[in-house]
């Protein structure tokens, strides 16, 4: 029987809403097929991040060599620093009918919506823009003119919302990822996903 | 604050599939605010079903009077019997906010699509079709022609999945409501459905 390919999942959101987090949270209790695609980025790693596990750490000549070379699936400039998806693990992953998850800036996210316009977008939002401003003060690793510029980007990212196929609340990390796995599982039940196999079991018959 | 309209759950799929007793184990463990549309009908009640509660038993002139006064949002004869759906209480459960599960069969499902596109759309399929027809079989209360009746109209049900949103294969009951959650929960997040909150939020701060 033919493989089904697996879905993309796409999970972004502005800036300091706890898109890290979720992820994490996801793909530690994870109990289906999920594979989480690291990104790569020219932006220095935070205490606790390690290469090849939570990003792919790259210099700014590195980055440029993978846009050349085509090797990623999208790439976008955030404050300062580049972030990109290699692309082949994204496809062959999918190929062998398992489900990738992406989390990216919303630019990036974008640019795989051209590429895999058949990809879930899932759109994180915090329960506030006010919440958001607090939790980006608080991780206090940013210098106030940068909270400030973050904030307007984020006005700017619930604006591009409406790119995206849900809308989930990171209110509580647990419950977003609740949803987001019914998310998963409603999608893997879309009539556009499986039509198919039920026309095949009448031919059968 | 403007109050968000429940979501209209529409649970179809070929006669026979189980659609009864999904639909009653759903309401069953049902934790969130979901209401059964009890439809009107003209068969007979088999055993243990209550007038009220499973369906309106309507005599044939009965439903005619509800059909002339549109009192139902969608009507069918199936195997020589009537089902439809009273629309008000429909209407106004919608209005408060409540999701609405409306059991029909497939005929049915179809016009209510006319009248509520934005309503989720569900179809409910046997692991097979040879085990559809040992179900029909089991349940004894068949005749052997109206057996076979029922396994055509069947193929052709399969035939109409095109027009459903999502496909749930009913292999173990427990699987099969899982799955309807699932889908209840993400499509409360859709985008189409909560854009207009974060619009708000915007504008408020």
């Amino acid at each position: 029987m033919e493989q089904e390919k697996g879905i993309l999942i796409v999970l972004s959101g502005p800036s300091g809403v706890g898109k890290g987090t979720v992820r994490k949270a996801i793909m530690k209790r994870d109990d289906h097929k999920l594979h989480y695609s690291i990104s790569a980025t020219t932006r220095k790693p935070r205490e606790g991040e390690r290469d090849g596990v939570d990003y792919f750490f790259k210099s700014k000549e590195e980055f440029q060599r993978m846009i050349q070379n085509n090797e990623l699936l999208e790439w976008a400039e955030y404050v300062g620093n580049y972030y990109g998806t290699p692309v082949k693990y994204v496809n062959d992953t999918l190929t062998e009918g398992k489900d990738v998850l992406l989390e990216i800036e919303v630019q990036g996210a974008l640019q795989v919506k051209t590429h895999f316009p058949e990809a879930v977008f899932i759109f994180l939002v915090p329960p506030s823009l006010a919440e958001l401003q607090e939790r980006i003060v608080n991780r206090g690793t940013e210098a106030e003119h940068m909270v400030k510029h973050r904030m307007l980007a984020a006005r700017e990212e619930i604006e591009l919302m409406d790119k995206y196929d849900y809308v989930v609340v990171n209110d509580k990390v647990d419950d977003a990822c609740d949803k987001i796995k019914a998310i998963i599982i409603a999608e893997h039940l879309r009539k556009e996903r499986i039509y198919y196999k039920y026309k095949k079991m009448l031919e059968v018959e």
